[in-house]
């Protein structure tokens, strides 16, 4: 019996025919059943060529499991077998999901789960994503690169395409396409080309290795005429995405994107996109996060099918600000998956600076958001990394390494303060964004973040009854200073007049965490 | 015969009555008649104390005027006089009023002069402001330093109150109150403190001299519970107005802001205000400009007595961003009077950088708006500019100096490009802000602003037929550079890739400025 650790990929390949289309005319599928209880999962096959068909399948429960086929094959029909699953090592907490789809409510918890993720373990999960669109569509020796840059980057998210990308800076043809042909003589979009997805299973499979969960764009607009991947018939689309889900759901760290700027692709509805949820959705047993990202127009993401909030900003100058906005609009977890990028291309989505990136990523965490980084150096060096990975360049990763090693750090319960909130620590929060503990007090935990404001001092008056460490944190130089450590009542805590500062309010004692 | 130029103060002064209350019971006024034509005005008179009355006119015609006074008390009626009106010198433009009633409209300039401002002359007149809120409630010393200071700097609006300050850095009781009494024994507010006024008299003189308009905020929430001014009855307010008006409205330089931060004092009703407009109206035979400002809630600029938007930014990111719809909302010409203040204070609204000041400013005037600024340093010295006038400290004056000589450099048809426009010069419109010619073809004269976005190039298509001269001016360092001298077609324009960026396109030849 074949031994497999918990959440890791099963993999059952089998041999059938090899005649007519097989990725178009066999059905194959496997029911697989736990010893332990009435958990049975159906999963569908997919066709690799060659005659070779595959099964992956994911178990979410320690101990035995037995499956058995069931095709429209003969040869493929009625195969059975058994594995055994180890329990989880301490790195792998299974998928990332809605924390309210995994932790047992309770009132207290209650609204910021509706907020935020989890892995299936209960282990918190807080996205601090980048951006590599076309990475699997470079050449090897870039996408071996941007692998060893992610290594040592602090994202634990990366928003990447199936389908190359045709657009500013990305004309090339990739080595490599989903379906057999090329740009030339056309696709075979009936079929798939198995080393293009031989080498996507690897690269999952290293993502995921290193603790990254892949954010899979579906469909996307930047095409060539020559590719035709955005202008596909719906059932050639259909086709498509049953295969990507049969062969990938069984990966714990993936996500579904329907689709990068879905409103780039006006030839596709509403109804069109709802559609594509549900392929998407009945050929993934383990229901992965799915959402779909926006242009202009915010898709109503008050769809059922969609887990969480794919937002790209809008307005020019209110970007993660909106994240308030946007968990009132949809009660869903907030992801701001494009609020621009680091770096110096031409256009306005492409040339902030790390200091503003860093900002956006402060400003929509402490609203209890979750930011999406990406680079755009148009000179420092061939590749761009928001489009074919590679190098970094910026200064905003160290700085976001230093959030999210911050963020990790709170208390479980921390929240936004919501803005109608008037005062927090006895001063005013209108001009301020403010996280607090949502489990105790309110107060035994509190952030105070003044973003481009640079005062040289704020007052506070403390909560009655407590006692409090004070730290001032820069978060662009990445400094923690202890202040005070035994404060109470009125006090003015002396700032340093530059921007990006962060303070953090601890209870002490009895209220201390 | 009296001379006196055109739109300067002609003043009579009348010895009268000093029994009872003449304040109150003693009605006067004069009737001033051209003798080129029907032109006729009456000014009502005030009280000064003492016995003695006064009668200011401002003669908008030149040439001989003659008048006579009516009043209640036989002393002061039936008084005759003639003065002869010399042609304003160069520097003298008379009043600021909207350009739309100053200018003959033609179709080419409709739209732009329900939006801009012109003296009555028909100069242009850009407003570029600033705010001493409680400057002539200082010592004399002070004054004398803020009109030292203002000579040097580059604002031609000053943003000042009548009633001293109580609030915040500002806690003094002024040496001079505007009504008789002091805090300790109340005032008298059926009488006026002459040394008072005669030192706004004088200030407000010195500012005209120096080219500044005083906009005069009459009401304002800050206030001492022992001074009482902003909780005053409806009769008070409008005893006070009306006396206001009729002592300064023959000044060339005043408008009329009828309150600070209105949504501060509810217990005045928006029908208050509307009759205190009215009031103001009705004691100001000149027409002044009039408006009124908000903290959070905006007035309802469409009453028809707002002659332009005064508008304190409600976003804290974005500010003057909302010049376009403010524009778009009621179709007057829009001044940023609060965009925040550079400085180091405490609060949001005083604590931005220079450089966060200055590219407000552009953002604001390239979208066909008007800025003011402030400065709210706390460890600069005894006084805070914002308030108590006396020395600048900060980095934007000089940088909204270069703004201003620009802004005044350019044509006068220029206006902001919509943002519903797609492209101009070739180039998406989204993420910069963009000013052109509306009397020409539209793109005779070309500003493409960058903000924060710092490409290090943009592609642009210039019209056909015509040939460009291209600067790159960056409106922090304050340098013009010529990037090419006679550009046309395609091109692309390299770009610093830093921030705050400005490009100029002007064509050549026969398309030339």
């Amino acid at each position: 019996m074949q031994t497999i650790e918990q959440y890791r990929i099963f993999e059952v390949v089998l041999e059938g025919t090899d005649k007519g289309n097989p990725y178009r005319d066999v059905e194959l599928s496997a029911r697989f059943t736990s010893e332990r209880g009435a958990d049975s999962v159906v999963v569908q096959g997919f066709y690799r060529g060659d005659g070779r068909y595959g099964i992956r399948f994911m178990p979410t429960l320690e101990g035995s499991w037995s499956f058995e086929t069931t095709s429209s094959d003969a040869l493929l029909d009625g195969a059975r077998g058994e594995l055994f699953v180890e329990p989880a090592q301490a790195s792998n907490h299974g998928r990332v999901l809605r924390s309210k789809d995994v932790m047992h409510t309770s009132a207290l918890f209650d609204s910021s789960l509706d907020f935020t993720f989890s892995f299936e373990d209960g282990t918190r999960f807080l996205p601090f994503g980048t951006t590599c669109y076309a990475w699997i569509n470079q050449p090897a020796a870039v996408q071996e690169q941007t692998l060893r840059t992610l290594a040592h980057a602090p994202f634990n998210k990366l928003r990447m395409c199936i389908f190359p990308k045709f657009y500013d800076y990305n004309h090339e043809d990739p080595e490599l396409f989903p379906f057999p042909g090329d740009p030339t003589d056309g696709f075979d979009r009936a079929r798939f080309n198995e080393p293009f997805w031989e080498n996507l299973d690897r690269r999952l499979s290293q993502l995921d290795e290193m603790g990254i969960q892949a954010d899979i764009i579906l469909l996307h607009p930047y095409d060539k005429p020559e590719w035709g991947f955005s202008s596909m018939s719906t059932e050639e689309d259909i086709f498509y995405l049953s295969y990507v889900a049969r062969r990938y759901a069984a990966f714990k760290n993936i996500w579904w994107s329907l689709a990068n700027e879905f409103d780039l692709m006006p030839h596709k509805t509403v109804e069109d996109w709802d559609r594509y949820a549900r392929v998407i959705m009945a050929n993934d047993p383990w229901g992965h996060l799915r959402s779909i990202h926006n242009c202009r127009t915010v898709f109503d993401h008050t769809h059922p099918w969609i887990t969480h909030v794919s937002w790209q900003r809008i307005d020019v100058r209110r970007t993660a600000e909106c994240v308030s906005e946007l968990r009132r609009a949809y009660g869903k977890p907030v992801v701001v998956d494009e609020c621009a990028y680091e770096g110096n291309i031409s256009w306005g989505w492409g040339n902030i600076s790390g200091e503003e990136m860093v900002r956006r990523f402060w400003e929509g965490v402490l609203r209890g958001g979750y930011l999406t980084h990406g680079e755009t150096f148009v000179d420092r060096g061939p590749q761009i990394w928001w489009a074919h990975g590679g190098r970094l360049h910026g200064e905003s990763p160290a700085r976001i390494a230093f959030c999210r090693e911050f963020m990790e750090s709170l208390p479980q319960d921390m929240d936004h303060v919501a803005g109608e909130v008037f005062t927090l620590a006895g001063t005013f929060t209108w001009d301020v964004t403010c996280m607090a503990d949502k489990q105790g007090s309110g107060t035994d935990c509190i952030l105070i973040y003044f973003g481009l404001s640079r005062p040289a001092y704020r007052d506070f008056v403390l909560p009655e009854g407590s006692r409090y460490a004070i730290d001032v944190i820069d978060t662009w130089n990445m400094t923690v200073e202890r202040a005070h450590e035994d404060m109470s009542g009125a006090f003015r805590l002396e700032l340093p007049s530059r921007p990006y500062m962060l303070v953090r309010m601890q209870a002490r004692g009895e209220n201390a965490l």
